[in-house]
């Protein structure tokens, strides 16, 4: 039996599944392996729903692989299965000042000014060369193994010049004594998403803003816990702010990291299906990105998670202009079938 | 002659002004003395044309007196002659980081982020106690009198009372080395009024924006010029701004304070006008606005500028619910009226 996971976002990983799945029938009229398909369409909004439904029917959910195509390729020459996720808390942080919008000729100097105010806690969360200021965060960090550490810092598949190319910039930014690799996959991470409050049109306007917000985003590499993290982010968050402010921190969504061993039948499976697609051998690296999902079925089902998928470097997710390759697509549908018909036998 | 000037924002100030022209031809008429009225439609988009036609056109708007009626008073009962106004600068500052918006998951920990860039800039302009760091600003300050000073530390007019009542907090933020009434009428001071850039919706989304703004103004007593100021400023973001980004400060429009002496002919005429109407003599404060065209009209064409209003401190100045009460209208008319009568005499 294989549960196989759609979700909202996939960019048609999930069509590719289903392709796969239809066209296997039509070739043998029927099926290696049972296939059932859980479709997950709350993803960016935090997948609460499908939460609950795996914690409360996990006998309902049996199975003896878990296959989620949601990832992608470090190349579209480098087929890929992916061993780790990071986990994610999403937050809001809202800070209050006067009762209402104030003119900056009457007031300025004297009144709190809250997207000031969050200028001081942003920076007082993160410095300026990375590093997360965030009392007990790194307290759990697991260790990596000395193979994993090797591959970060050599980058034989020359990651980080790819990173460079994809983002247009002359050099990267962020912890500078760790490999950009470690950086983006195994290290906490804290990013402003946005920040909401005063005037943002054209031209000017002189407001002080009541209220402020921003949307602050970390991911979490194992052990790290979200709800825990969410305590001590929200801890230091109130430390930061100045007096004569009042700051809440909204707890958005949360979910877990995700390590998957690599040694097992169904991965076996996926990586002697790539194998034959590609040409080559699967590189078995982490994503950066979270996969909630993921850790979920590890964790409540107790079975492998294959975590494969055909997305590219330039594909511009989360961005404007995202796309899916055509080619990708299609070599896709040729995997995941071969990795069916693996797993059958 | 008298110059009358009205502007877009002045709250009805300026129908009032009207009002008692109006009054005063149905009673007598005649006026008292000659009266042409120059109307500002612009002053809140930065007031060029009016800028460009003063400096231009000197000769046709000879004249013995400026009158301005665009301010305000300390509270219901105390009418007020303005001695005072700060210039500003109002400035967007850009930064530029990836080619296009990047998903944290992927990028975060090794992309450019130009939101966290510009909480840098921000806190490093301004620290969190209200002292502005940008070298050479406070280099040209012109000194107080001691009487001012002594104003602003006894606050006899309890003004600091009546500013924690309408922001409704219970304590000032800023340089606490300064009184209140300094920081708000005598002092540099720095305002972010809006951010720009990212995810701003209702929800989560984990993008790091590939381009981000804020719009900053900084309020500029006498001797700080807006150019000059503006030039300072902006050597002072680039050199906050970490490598790897691209920042570009625009100069969204700037204007000159303006501080009138109170013992001309124009100016006692207001006064007596301000006390037959209020019962009581008109304290001579500063306001910590801007009104460009007043520093305008005193440089150019040389003559007295009288600044007074009947604004409120709980009007709602440039916020939601703005307001102007009925009462101070209409004594504002019978105020105006004595004073160009008293200025016939």
């Amino acid at each position: 039996n294989l549960y196989c996971r759609g979700a909202c976002d996939d960019k048609g990983q999930t069509m590719l599944v289903f392709k796969a799945l239809e066209s296997l029938m039509a070739v043998d009229g029927t099926l290696p392996v049972n296939v059932r398909v859980l479709i997950e369409g709350e993803e960016e909004a935090g997948g609460e729903s499908i939460d609950s439904y795996v914690r409360t029917y996990p006998d309902r959910l049996k199975c003896d692989t878990a296959f989620i195509c949601d990832t992608h390729m470090p190349s579209k020459d480098t087929p890929a299965l992916i061993c780790g996720l990071r986990g994610i808390i999403y937050t809001e942080v809202e800070v209050r000042g006067a009762k209402h919008d104030l003119h900056s000729g009457s007031y300025g100097g004297v009144a709190p000014n809250p997207l000031h105010t969050l200028a001081i806690i942003i920076t007082g969360l993160k410095d300026a060369e990375g590093h997360i200021h965030i009392p007990g965060l790194y307290d759990k960090l697991r260790e990596s193994t000395e193979q994993e550490k090797a591959f970060w810092r050599d980058d034989p598949l020359h990651i980080e010049k790819s990173l460079l190319e994809e983002m247009g910039v002359s050099q990267l930014t962020g912890e500078a004594e760790h490999p950009a690799l470690e950086r983006i996959w195994a290290r906490p991470t804290l990013e402003v998403h946005g920040i909401v409050g005063g005037f943002t049109g054209e031209g000017a306007k002189t407001v002080i803003p009541a209220v402020a917000k921003a949307k602050i985003s970390l991911r979490l590499p194992p052990d790290l816990k979200s709800d825990e993290v969410f305590t001590l982010f929200e801890r230091r968050v109130k430390e930061l702010a100045p007096a004569g402010v009042e700051v809440t921190v909204h707890n958005v969504h949360g979910g877990e990291s995700v390590l998957v061993p690599i040694d097992t039948p169904p991965m076996q499976a996926a990586s002697a299906a790539l194998k034959e697609t590609y040409g080559k051998e699967p590189v078995c690296i982490r994503e950066g990105g979270s996969i909630p999902i993921a850790a979920l079925f590890y964790e409540i089902l107790g079975v492998p998670v294959v975590l494969m998928g055909f997305g590219l470097p330039d594909d511009n997710l989360h961005a404007p202009n995202e796309k899916y390759s055509l080619s990708q697509f299609f070599k896709g549908v040729r995997t995941v079938a071969r990795f069916l018909q693996n797993m059958g036998k």
